[in-house]
């Protein structure tokens, strides 16, 4: 088995470049990506091992398993993470003295380990750089979460013949995961923090939507288990519901992120004023999410407007308001930048970003839609491309 | 919203007193918890928040999330980390001097970031020490996993049904889930480790059960995408097959492992017999599993009877062999003890623990099964109760 092909290879460099311009201007000399979604991003799978990045030339990829890479000149079968300054050594690279490390994404122990690995290096923590650099993607990685985002509202049409009366939320969510599975969705989702958990949506059904989270996330739903309380609590869908359904993607490496709300029955006029507000500032951000536009500007005029309407006590939730309308998505759920009050982070082009303005509308459950978009410089791509008015499961 | 009933205090206090006794063993005067799964031990739910608990008295929960959460003397409502030395010293309570951190869990920043909180303080880790505590189940947490087991196991049996002629091992797969989740499977399982992932079930069919792992995990298939190498891999169920299921359960807090074999159609008398070795291999353990035994024992003896049969080399894969049998379970999918080469720790009573003899056929797939069982003072008892038969799909 090869680590990557060569075609695949070019790819890659151009990942590479980006963390060494990123190593140069953090003064750092190289660095060791030991985590899942940074090795998937170096080398486009996952493996147990270690990515040793220089500041210049070419990546050293140090393999624990699976047994049985290709080794070659930059791919080196290892049993141990101590080996690793011989073997630099034996290649005639210098050891580094100012590495950087993902502090944020590792343990404490694994960071102890590596530093007594490396005891001549000054370690840096370089996890929100690695991200920065992740939050920008390439074409080829643009063109995966379109791809992903194609089959994931592929999937989502088959979703409101899926439901039957008399069914809890859960049945509802248990079918949709079966279709997005069927899809080829690999079920697993990479979430960043070490406290996040999610299963593969949130479906959130009347007043579940306002339950509030135990995770960092805004509207999620209170689960059916007090040990994982996100999703549908088992609330059997009645008349008068909206039904919220949050979903990633993951039919690649890349995730792209989509809400879409069904009801049961007709809704009260405040909740379909309401959703077609969270359409509206949808569109208003199309236009201002531009390179140079600061995310604090994003959630503000957001704000703005769901406050015009008449709808700000309740955007983005009621109980636990989350000041916060969306947030950068790619080989993890969530990724930078993120859209909320007083982050002065800017857009950058090749961004790829979800925008879910939400509200919660006592006794009908949440409204509003969730896309992923990509930044041009004009403004975004939508690219989960699928009706977002409000269908009703009953017609 | 309660933090934890009245009557779930008395099974938490047995919880806080375990870890309370390890403590005074390590000589540190109090633990602060922030990781979920630890979150989840000593309170019964996941929070956004830490628990601290001091080597005497009730411990103290410092919330974040969810918000309104009721608020006591022992419940406190905080907005960040750094609250918590003015909030002890309000409560009279002394600064540690030395405390547990959970070191293995937590990212390297949040250590860094709590040693900032408690610049006086000596820390610990103490990741290994809670794993112990973790191991040893109460009553209460012995029926939860009890639970969970009788649960899988009924879904289990809803399994052969869901096979058609002309499936793809990820299809079958997806269906298994469904029924999983039907039956009140949560859908997400934690899994100690930085570097693990998983789905619901690995499902692997022929060949692909041989496919060597980039996770710890010993036969676990090559997976659908190189950005999640695990479990089913795409490939068409055929004649001659063998389709190894191995799933976890997870219908509460508590999760139970259980391997079941399918084979389409005949499989050859090698595959039976290897099968039947597993079998034997367990029945040995269940006599031999006692308090007092260590791990490697264990471990040996499983891999001494397969000698005997002349299955050595297919023992736990073929390209990349693992010298392991078993493993705990609880909270998480991968708990202490883990019975493998080396490992001298001891077995004790009221352990939960799944053992998992298999063998590698190759051009068949994967045989053998898994049960989960729980440590009494004159062996196992086992609680993933269903045949252990390879069961014909195509009758």
């Amino acid at each position: 088995m090869e680590l990557f092909s060569k075609d695949f290879k070019a790819e890659l460099s151009l990942r590479w470049q980006k963390i060494q311009r990123m190593l140069h201007q953090q003064g750092a000399d190289a660095c060791l990506i030991s985590t899942n979604v940074n090795l998937l991003y170096t080398t486009g799978r996952i493996i147990m091992g270690y990515v040793y990045i220089p500041l210049s030339g070419e990546p050293l990829f140090f393999v624990r398993r699976p047994y049985g890479v290709i080794e070659n000149d930059q791919v080196i079968a290892i049993r141990k993470l101590e080996q690793l300054p011989g073997l630099l050594m034996g290649l005639k690279m210098p050891l580094p003295r100012k590495l950087m490390l993902e502090g944020g994404e590792m343990t404490y122990t694994d960071w102890v380990r590596t530093a007594a690995v490396f005891p001549d290096a000054d370690l840096l923590d370089g996890t929100h750089q690695i991200r920065q650099v992740r939050s920008v993607k390439t074409e080829y990685e643009l063109n995966e979460v379109r791809e992903s985002a194609r089959l994931q509202a592929l999937a989502f049409t088959k979703f409101p013949a899926l439901y039957k009366t008399g069914m809890t939320d859960h049945e509802f969510s248990v079918e949709m995961e079966r279709e997005m599975r069927l899809h080829g969705c690999l079920g697993v989702f990479r979430i960043f923090g070490s406290s996040m958990e999610a299963g593969m949506c949130s479906v959130m059904a009347g007043d579940n939507a306002d339950a509030p989270s135990a995770y960092d996330f805004a509207m999620s739903g209170g689960g059916l288990h007090p040990s994982l309380p996100v999703s549908a609590n088992g609330s059997k869908l009645e008349n008068g519901m909206s039904v919220m359904v949050d979903f990633g993607s993951a039919f690649n490496a890349y995730i792209s992120d989509m809400t879409r709300v069904f009801s049961i029955g007709k809704l009260t006029q405040k909740a379909y004023d309401a959703h077609q507000v969270s359409l509206e500032i949808q569109n208003m951000l199309m236009q201002k999410t531009v390179p140079g536009a600061t995310c604090e500007d994003l959630y503000l005029a957001s704000y703005q407007l769901a406050e015009k309407y008449g709808f700000a006590d309740c955007f983005m939730g009621i109980t636990q308001q989350a000041k916060f309308v969306g947030h950068g998505i790619g080989l993890a759920l969530n990724e930078l930048p993120v859209l909320c009050d007083s982050n002065k982070e800017l857009i950058h082009a090749n961004m790829v970003i979800a925008l879910e303005p939400k509200f919660m509308i006592p006794s009908t459950g949440a409204v509003g839609s969730e896309n992923t978009y990509i930044v041009h410089e004009n403004g975004l791509e939508k690219i989960t491309i699928a009706t977002e008015s409000i269908i009703d499961l009953t017609v």
